[in-house]
């Protein structure tokens, strides 16, 4: 049976990150609040397991995966589900482990990408609390971007797996679900503050090469260039805000 | 061999999650930074494995947990490695990952709480910030604190395996890593915002007989009585600024 990912139907957000592993390892889903009412799907559906009291285990928010009686939310989760299953980590437990940790960290990364327009809270607009934005993303421009950056390169520098010439891999010499999710960063990255991007990237080749291989992956590539693939925009956690970007 | 954790010496943070499972296990560790240099312990044991070249998967920050060779960073994946070890998590997968799940969302509350005080970044004091605190902490007493409580109430409702005038469990009838977790940080909110957790605690009974039957444990308790346990401070996660409780 398909998986069943449940996610806002118009962002990429936190689903991409999902998606982006579903995608790269060919796996059936349903992108169900993409989907039609009338088939059952639709955000009726997602509401279903966030609201409705009959749910044993209700997921907090989306994005969450169905997959039978399984109900898995938040997306750290969902990779330490899917991993194994798609054949997107290593076999043994201290890999595994080690996936999920830099996963975790990558969600960490993206909370602060988040919270670059919205420092006074998500349930304020943006155009309520620009000021502030304004100098916590100087602080992000100064001090975590490249601190995040270079502990990824690090991680790809020391990485046994990886050999001159190859795309590196963040973990064995196969690509993982938390390549994936750093490819997506990446991309984020270049499209919310490109100049920012730009300048931090250039001191991290390896995170680079990572990103430009995921990019050429035969899967990916067909799915970027596929309208399953929603576009950045303002909406979601990447915005290209031009005043943000120093 | 024991375990060790690696945290900062003189704060809760996050290394208290970890804390209060190997104490409710009774298990042996170390608290490396909290002891001494001449011990091979101290700041710089782990400074070792956050800076040194030599060390093949880093850590991005405290706490990690070092046990034998493996080095395992972010708390949620900490408590993953811990869990089975020290019987503080069902047996089944699927128990598994549904407590993991609830960390990770104990683990988005506690994000939340942390950017109270600190709505433009870790790199600013709060004094350079405290209009934006006001604003932000308004918006959580109103808006994050209730949905947050909410879930964690609505689980343990619908937990079958919680019986009337018993300590409520997160997941089945048996204490787990989320369940302490949890009690943390109704500890910390009492002790950060005392007026508005007050209220908002008053409409979730179940948040509060876990977090009393927790208290009562008898290793917890102990622990909770030892100089082990730090004090809250203005230094941690939960801060008492008493303009940010309204």
């Amino acid at each position: 049976m398909a998986y069943q990912l449940h996610y806002w139907p118009t962002i990429q957000g936190r689903g991409e990150f999902v998606r982006l592993a579903l995608e790269a390892a060919g796996a059936a889903y349903l992108d169900v609040a993409r989907g039609d009412d009338a088939a059952g799907q639709g955000m009726g559906a997602m509401a279903h397991y966030l609201e409705d009291k009959a749910v044993p285990r209700p997921p907090f928010a989306c994005p969450f995966l169905v997959d039978g009686k399984r109900v898995i939310g938040q997306t750290a989760a969902i990779m330490l589900y899917l991993g194994p299953r798609l054949g997107l980590v290593g076999k043994s437990q201290a890999d595994r482990l080690w996936t999920h940790q830099i996963q975790l960290t990558i969600a960490d990364f993206v909370v602060e990408v988040h919270d670059l327009h919205h420092p006074l809270g998500a349930t304020l607009y943006y155009e309520d609390q620009k000021p502030e934005a304004l100098r916590r993303a100087a602080e992000f421009r100064k001090q975590r971007l490249p601190k995040f950056l270079a502990w990824f390169e690090a991680i790809l520098e020391r990485n046994p797996g990886n050999k001159p010439a190859r795309t590196p891999h963040l973990v064995g010499a196969k690509l993982s679900y938390a390549d994936l999710s750093l490819f997506q960063v990446v991309e984020g990255l270049h499209y919310a503050l490109p100049k920012a991007a730009k300048k931090a990237l250039k001191k991290t080749p390896a995170v680079v090469a990572l990103h430009d291989g995921v990019a050429r992956h035969k899967r990916i590539a067909a799915y970027l260039a596929s309208d399953r693939r929603l576009p950045f925009s303002e909406e979601g956690i990447f915005r290209r805000y031009p005043e943000l970007d120093g």
